[in-house]
């Protein structure tokens, strides 16, 4: 990878941070701090050992610590919560869009959201209230509730001196806007009028002329997931948030649904390894200890029922000892196998490509593969083993355990994910776990077993 | 998962027309196609068996073609090129703008990229042949060309006038178009000014007064992740990209950079299961198989230098047939903790938070949490060891060796991408590949080892 002189310059303002907070330099911090953007302050807390991160913390101005706040995920930003006095945090989130708190909400000790809400005027807390009755992850949680709508029958003309008037009375337009929503007189939803219309076309058209209707607007119970690909394949910058009976609630902006995206594909890859979306790298070693030792015992229970299958053949490898050298080969290759076809299927479940018409080709399709991969390497591990023990029936048996196992893996790894999505089951937390279950027992089940009835 | 109307819909008409495709109802499928987006339809192709595919494809509107292309990835968007005839690929780039072209650029046959530009009038070849100058996965690459750009000494007023120009004469603005750029005399760029600022402050206003100065330019050569990394931070719409003099060359778009960012985290997640990052679900099983093969052997190779190590203690095992049963959960529990270090270390190493300060903290982090573990789990595997072979010494060398390898894990889950991303190599790619080498045979090496030394 290429360290361009972005990431150079990055890394530089960190590792000087770092630098500087180590020495106790609170001089040099506070005024790099003043040249950061609040992402950047952001990124830095999360870099720092945990020590140094409330250090940096509590230099930072409480102006600043809303925005990174929302720049911050998971743990580091409930420990950033927990480390601020509350006054600190009234001031920060009075600094942010009531969508923004919503996000936070979760994260806050009720006595600060309370003493949050005391300093609200009464339309603020109305517009959050609103917001934070539609639960999280869903459209109703990502949108904001101040969106500019204008009706059909009027001119681009008065469209302009709207929202002149707007911004004259709320000091600013909401933030990103890149289009206003067009309703009739009941507040129903009926298209989307460009900003980049309102400035290029004739002042004397009418919206209804000027709108796109096509746009879709997204139901207010909609999931976030189900929201990002929906923004992702449109192409969209924002959308209108509508009611079950297509009455405008709010919009959301391409901004909310980048997080969404972001921690979608993190949620997938961490879950493979049993850690949490946004496991904080300098966590307090207690809590990591506890929560990735609980992944170890699951994966303990596998490896003792692995070990009492081999158990089962004691006798078979006291005999032959090569058995017990060949057989972590058969049980591992099935496992890298299943793990390829795991991984397909749920991402294909995760991107809602795969139904019920075309699971049945899938499977297929991998037990072919399968079967192909088997038979070639089953050839090549054969030849080895014939070579290495001088022994061509334990080579033909070692070749056949294979073949099993690689099926073994492209069933598992199609059907695991398939079946646990139907039991409203997270494929890709516990997907891995129960394949590698899976592969290790057939794969030592079926060469110890061969191996015994055909050799002894 | 909760299923929603939403799912619903899309799950419906993916597998109406699957239903459809396979009766060969292409009446059906003709009046299906007219209500769907291409975007909906680029979903249905990707979710259908390759044979099915094609028919599906030479169904579809040529004019549609182009926006779809765009929709796919891959190998898919490969597989549909090849299967179209080239006058309608001529007729469908068409209908695109130059930077997407660009993007399907790599994917088009030479004889299909001749024909597009001899049928392009010399502004759009012109402008076209502008980005293919930039590196694919650069900023330059990622831009349009077709920047609005203005003065910062003019009014509002005239920018709207500029604007209605602009539309005038070439039909329609810059696609996704919230703000456009400021720039001196010299084409240096300066800031933006939004469209929300020209339709809602007075038209007298200037637009020096109007622009926001701050927002960063890209520099033209700045590579596509960290553009992405860019836009989350600041919560961008678009941004300008720049000359290294500093000069306005063209505006990135957030439509295109969430595209770098989906494509981002499946890298890492494909990569892991030694996958392709837009692999086709339904490629043609002998190329699929041949990849999958490549992965299989490098995995074998491995699990051969593990058989290799287990051989060296064959008279132990001969001797002792536990530790041939127990000798693969060490094995295991070491790959399964240094799984979770190394995808921790890997994702921080993608999102640029490790650096050489925090780097040597991180790894006295981690290994203290091995050695925690491995502490708590050592008792566990001890005491199930004694239980089950009534033997005391066995299963402390059986806890001791646990230790060991938890604590291998922990090393080699961090140690081995931070050397891999200073040897230039992919950590997501190879870095599975070498910890399970190193956790395999340092489980077995330990276990079988100490009991040959210590029981016999």
């Amino acid at each position: 990878m290429q360290t361009t002189q972005k990431d150079q310059h990055q890394a530089d303002y960190r590792a000087m941070l770092h630098k500087a907070l180590e020495e106790g330099a609170r001089q040099t911090v506070a005024e790099m701090l003043k040249g950061l953007h609040p992402a950047q302050i952001a990124d830095a807390l999360e870099a720092l050992p945990w020590e140094l991160r409330t250090d940096l913390w509590s230099e930072t101005a409480a102006t600043l610590k809303g925005e990174i706040l929302l720049e911050t995920h998971g743990e580091v930003r409930r420990q950033l919560i927990a480390a601020s006095d509350e006054a600190d945090l009234v001031v920060a989130l009075d600094t942010l869009e009531v969508d923004e708190l919503a996000d936070l909400d979760a994260d806050l000790p009720a006595s600060v959201r309370n003493a949050m809400l005391q300093t609200m005027d009464a339309q603020r807390r109305d517009r959050y209230e609103a917001i934070r009755a539609y639960p999280d992850k869903t459209a109703g949680g990502l949108m904001d509730v101040d969106a500019a709508a204008v009706r059909k029958d009027v001119t681009l003309k008065t469209v302009l001196r709207y929202l002149r008037q707007l911004r004259g009375r709320e000091g600013q337009l909401p933030e990103h806007l890149d289009s206003v929503m067009v309703v009739d007189e009941d507040n129903t939803y009926l298209g989307v009028l460009r900003l980049s219309d309102v400035v290029s076309l004739d002042p004397e058209t009418t919206v209804s002329d000027a709108m796109i209707a096509g746009v879709p607007a997204i139901p207010v119970q909609t999931p976030a997931t189900t929201v990002a690909r929906l923004f992702e394949d449109r192409d969209l910058l924002s959308a209108a948030v509508t009611s079950e009976a297509g009455r405008l609630l709010g919009r959301i902006t391409i901004d909310d649904v980048v997080d969404v995206m972001r921690g979608e594909a993190e949620h997938e890859l961490m879950s493979r390894a049993g850690l949490a979306k946004s496991t904080d790298m300098f966590a307090p070693i207690i809590s990591s200890a506890g929560r990735r030792a609980l992944w170890l015992g699951v994966n303990l229970i596998n490896a003792f029922i692995a070990a009492w299958v081999i158990g089962l053949f004691g006798e078979s490898i006291e005999r032959i000892v090569a058995l017990a050298i060949l057989m972590p080969v058969v049980a591992s290759m099935g496992g890298v196998a299943g793990n390829q076809t795991l991984t397909l299927v749920t991402r294909g479940l995760a991107l809602d490509q795969i139904g019920r018409r075309n699971a049945r080709h899938l499977l297929l399709r991998e037990i072919a593969l399968g079967t192909l991969n088997g038979l070639f390497w089953a050839v090549v591990v054969a030849s080895v083993a014939i070579f290495w023990f001088d022994d061509i029936q334990l080579g033909v048996i070692f070749g056949v355990a294979l073949v099993v196992n690689l099926l073994t893996g492209a069933i598992a790894g199609t059907v695991i994910p398939l079946v646990l999505q139907r039991l409203g089951i997270d494929p890709a937390l516990a997907g891995g776990v129960l394949l590698i279950a899976f592969t290790d027992v057939v794969g030592f089940a079926s060469f110890l077993g061969l191996a015994t009835v055909l050799l002894l």
